[in-house]
């Protein structure tokens, strides 16, 4: 059967600072700038997920992109929409929250939950100028 | 001379809460639902201003673009760019930062600033699928 | 209070076909065309619904957009997402599915549903290159 | 029978230079800025045009979309599409190639070829962040 | 010469249903669900093919866009478009019209028919947020 | 550290002719056809440039995309927004300036100014339809 690469979007709204607290105040303000705003600043996350699988010859699917919406909305998409990332996150603890951080932090939580296929990228779209991505390596 | 509409559109982040201090924590749960999260949670606000006017026979403008987005900048998108609109932003104080009030309060900033043109529309998307109009009324 | 204008968008996917039975089939072919198709063919439709109202100072909202949302899946969406228009729609029925048409019954759908505001306009987008509007004229 | 508006949109590819041949070249500089390079610089112009009519009850159309783009692409994009809208368009002769002036002159290509309807709106996107539009007034 | 991808997008408008004759209703109702509405629903599906290959030195192509826009719409657009994939389009006969088995199909369609490069992807979007890709793997 | 892509999207407006001065004009006409305007035509284009990097452990970046966006402006946009691609562009003397080649032209502009990772991918968008990638190859 051939492979092939199948993606879902999701979009979530988030709030997040850049500050890294094992430095000062002044590497902070140098390093993030205005993305060090104390009282953080917010986004409409745009989260790309794909997967790359054989096609079933029974279903034509690699994976159902009902179940893919399913499983990224279980594991990602209600922990972070509508959500201070710093703060609100269980699977964000400790980490900067910058679109490369957040682009591995979703990777590792459905990496191992993709039945049928395995994890091939995770796209994190912070403005519609700005992107990062992730496949694992 | 015909009269013009001319549009600029900007983008600006930042985040917001929408909780009313003069209403109980359940009647804001009730009313507000996730919007309401301590923290907040922030957009990518996409922002369209159009100006109406009469087009300037020797320039051929109602409004030169490139001074309706320095109007825009200055007075709108400085201040509330990477900011949380609750706290950070002077003419949102005692505001609840809904689209809704969020158009009204940037009328409310570039309605005298347009030379040449009157302010017609100022709309606010909060995501690809919400936005708010304001036209003046 | 000021006059505000509030847009949410939802999408669903249908298929129709542009056929009216009380012409010859040589008629319907050169109106219609492609869009003839015996067995039908689809679209990705898109729906833009705006309410126009007061701001209600409480709540800083026209109408709450997720109230809206609510109306619009309950009374639209879950009608027509997945469906044939021509065959599956109740309200549709009798009713040639152009753009214009789909637009009017939508608003026939929604325009005594709208609490605290009136509908303004329905607009339904084909394709990315033709769309109609509907505001109760 | 319902009055709606369609909307066809299409895209043409051209080249401008703003300049007016009265004014000084010191003049033409301050106004026009980097859009007075003497070789010119060029847009993916978007066209939006907006019809209002009836809808034919026979048809259920306001205007056959398909005739609308026939209309468009013979009137104005195969004058301007991969074209230097200074020199090579008729229709656009001594005139300031502004995004307000070029939604003006398709205005008046358009509003008496325009059949089952009355022409409600021209829109000229310049670029995704400035738009124009005229709506004979 | 270096090598090069260059990639052209076409958009068609069709219909479809999910449903596998090998299998019971009940479980082509478990497995496509909404997708297996007996009259079918449809979708504004966009293609985008990937050639890769050396540019030519003289006409500073790998392959002329315009060129590639033929081949796509003679072997596959003019097929498609305003069509219902399940009855109407021959190389689809006996074939789930799945994202994935519609990207499959295509290729077969195009990979022996690209002039001076090879095809190097083909991309089905079914929505804005649903796609899959086929690299001949 | 985990090794990601971060990705940059800026806009120019340019224009260009297509024609290769060593062949005859109707060898021009021929390959470019309506590319070949005397007087040049023009676009908005869309380039992308991707980098390659390990996360830095302190900043959580590959690349601070804000100096991204400073480095490609300096070297890039700054030189041909607003430009005629043909005559106004040193880094295009001699080029054809088709969309294969301002990627390769923009990747040699880039590929040794990249700070803290290596340049993976330049894609130029001549239209919303057609676009070019170079990756170094």
């Amino acid at each position: 059967m051939p492979k092939l690469f199948v993606t879902r979007r999701e979009v979530f709204s988030a709030s997040h600072r850049l500050y890294n607290p094992d430095l000062s105040d002044e590497e902070n303000d140098r390093i993030y700038d205005k993305c060090n705003n104390p009282h953080g600043h917010g986004h409409n996350y745009t989260l790309e997920v794909t997967v790359r699988g054989d096609v079933n010859e029974q279903t034509g699917y690699v994976i159902d992109l009902k179940e893919l919406k399913r499983i990224m909305r279980e594991h990602v998409i209600k922990m972070v929409d509508h959500k201070y990332l710093n703060y609100d996150v269980d699977f964000m603890k400790g980490i900067i929250p910058t679109a490369e951080n957040i682009a591995a932090a979703i990777w590792n939580q459905l990496y191992d939950k993709i039945p049928g296929g395995e994890l091939y990228s995770v796209k994190i779209y912070e403005t519609e100028n700005n992107y990062a991505e992730f496949r694992g390596e």
